[in-house]
């Protein structure tokens, strides 16, 4: 590289302009649009299922808790950034799963950095369904593991891999509800074909906990397995908890690894006490209207309904998330862009987001959606659908 | 592995014990101490620099956000997770540091993954030197470029690095201050070796932005740098501003490839309305009491030379962190649990927080300690040194 002229210091991120160019010539760029306080748009688009994030109690505890606690952790949770609020949610979320012990990060994804990470290493295996979320995708890639990511919704592939690993130990990596179709991972199977090949099993329940199990204890739960020894769950606080950032639950001598290991734990500031506290009090919601989650299924049951009646191909769902594929990320563009324009706030997935490469528009279904809502959703997409 | 008979699923993370008794028997154990919210010790552990996470207008406004726009962002930046709150600190950010534009990440770690990961890849090169933070550690394993991790402060050894490479870009990846000693890299000469070699530079000001440079700008505002066309700045809003999250600021082409590509950005919920309210309004503070910043470095200072005039050597620092040299990993939990015993609270900084394997004590300051906090930290920590 010596003897080439040095690039002007304003050409060294020419390349960035190159790739743009790229991904705008295949529909793949992206903006935000950020959005005013109260907002006239129908919400088929956030992960906020049982509709928490404004809930008066929610947001109330978060305010109290920044007058009381301050604004920030001012530290990671081993120098000053435990407050008894984050041990009194890692006990209550403990409790609510069934698990013996918790431990709460600054994020679902620094969680899922941390639990695959710190339960790998080189002398493990890691066996994953190659369509997992990407925060598992990155704790693959950086646990130093060997990695296996098989055909998607495959447990013959996750057996065959365990079956011929060349390191004794290892896990199985999966997230119990698939984010872009919604559908779930079988997870009592999983658990017996861990069992049978000596494996852990770690699931991301994202977009299973607070809209699946009994009472919203999520997908780990309603197999049976949260109080199983061999099993770890990750969630994330920011989707039916409405609040901030992410958990581990299970066997205390997993949290404690992780305590004394997982790099995205150590070297992290706290989460905001306000997050926490937010968390706590969606939390105890949550207990005192079990019947919240059911909702979220009913109304996304009803949604993917309504389309499939109106003549769009869509399957039935099995959490709160209905897909809808598209001819190309242009369509799914520009129909998610016209419901827009009719105020009904849809998701659009494009790659990376659609590990099969296939764009669609992703709804989100909430407990308090109500029957007109939905009419109208199906209404706006029908019509905008793209011809074909 | 098929012929041996599979572990009893109470068994399979018996090597977590087996782990964590090594850990133990070298002094590298880990426990939270969760604390009140009204705490009657001397806090020389956090990083809250200025003191501004209790501040009243910084939580009075995470309160306010809390309410007004809700507990949660509801979604990843790109679905609904942008506000008018996100936008309005991004503008902020950059105003404040001289940079064309600025983008908010969940945490400073999440903003040093996508920073480091989108700027590289296979057909680049990185050059850092091996006593960065973790989470820009983390960003470069998981790049998939070639990773040179040179000697430490050793501007010769970056140099040589980027003259060998064998890819054509290159990116040197560097802490403005590093976490451990808090001593600072020469980013001036730094630039001038990227700009020799057609790299850039990214560097992570974590404990330099709202600590060094004009009022507070940060260690890139202070070496000329912030508007150049080739140096990347990442940030945490969870230090000096006492909030939660992470931003990077530089060129606008940055910021929009980020947008598009960093996948801890894309697969991310957006920072909770709280916590960006919070690092605005410190933002606020912060440049309307410009002189905050250099009685850090004043309180840093004369907590330095207390500590060498009572005999303990400590070299003068340049930023906010004093460190102390232990003979041991377990000599350094005595000395910190000592100090807490008497109400003051030191980090303690083991293995792998401490790249060079030497376990310290570890002091931050704050613009809001009295000479009274100075001197009794001081005889404190002198009274409960380890002896030799
Ligand atoms: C399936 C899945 N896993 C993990 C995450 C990450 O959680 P968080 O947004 O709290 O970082 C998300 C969403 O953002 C997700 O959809
Ligand atoms: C040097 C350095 N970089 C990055 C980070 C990560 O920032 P955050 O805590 O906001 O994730 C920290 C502290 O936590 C740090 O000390």
């Amino acid at each position: 590289m010596t003897d080439t002229p040095p690039l002007p210091p304003e050409n060294v991120f020419d390349w960035l302009e190159a790739e743009g160019q790229r991904r705008a010539e295949a529909g793949l760029s992206r903006r935000m649009n950020p959005r005013p306080a109260q907002h006239a748009v129908l919400d088929l688009a956030g992960n906020d299922y049982l509709g928490l994030a404004r809930d008066k109690r929610v947001a109330g505890a978060a305010a109290a808790a920044a007058l009381r606690w301050g604004a920030g952790a001012t530290g990671s949770r081993l120098l000053t950034g435990s407050t008894e609020l984050h041990s009194e949610l890692e006990h209550e979320l403990a409790r609510f799963c069934g698990t013996q012990a918790a431990l709460v990060f600054s994020s679902g994804f620094t969680a899922n950095l941390g639990a695959v990470t710190a339960l790998s290493g080189s002398e493990s295996a890691i066996v994953t369904d190659k369509y997992v979320h990407a925060s598992l995708v990155e704790g693959c890639r950086l646990s130093r593991a060997d990695i296996a990511a098989v055909e998607h919704a495959s447990p013959a592939a996750i057996k065959h891999a365990l079956a011929t690993r060349r390191k004794p130990r290892a896990i199985v990596v999966i997230d119990s509800v698939f984010s872009a179709d919604g559908e779930l991972a079988p997870l009592g199977e999983l658990a017996e074909i861990c069992r049978a090949h000596s494996a852990a099993l770690v699931v991301n329940d994202a977009h299973g906990f607070g809209v699946l199990g009994e009472g919203g204890r999520g997908a780990v739960h309603a197999a049976g397995l949260s109080s199983a020894p061999d099993v770890v769950t990750t969630l994330t606080l920011s989707n039916a908890l409405g609040a901030q950032g992410g958990a581990v639950v299970g066997p205390r001598r997993v949290i404690r690894h992780l305590v004394d290991t997982a790099r995205s734990f150590l070297f992290d500031t706290a989460l905001a006490p306000a997050s926490a506290a937010a968390a706590l009090t969606a939390l105890q919601v949550l207990k005192s209207e079990p019947e919240l989650p059911a909702k979220v299924i009913e109304n996304a049951g009803n949604l993917a309904m309504g389309l499939k009646n109106a003549g769009l191909p869509v399957d039935l769902p099995e959490a709160g998330v209905v897909a809808l594929r598209t001819p190309s990320p242009q369509a799914a563009t520009a129909w998610a862009e016209a419901c827009a324009e009719q105020g009904i706030q849809v998701g659009c997935f494009r790659p990376p987001a659609v590990p099969d490469g296939v764009s669609r528009l992703r709804l989100t279904a909430r407990a308090d959606l109500s029957e007109a809502d939905v009419d109208r959703a199906v209404k706006v997409i029908a019509a905008t659908a793209p011809r074909g």
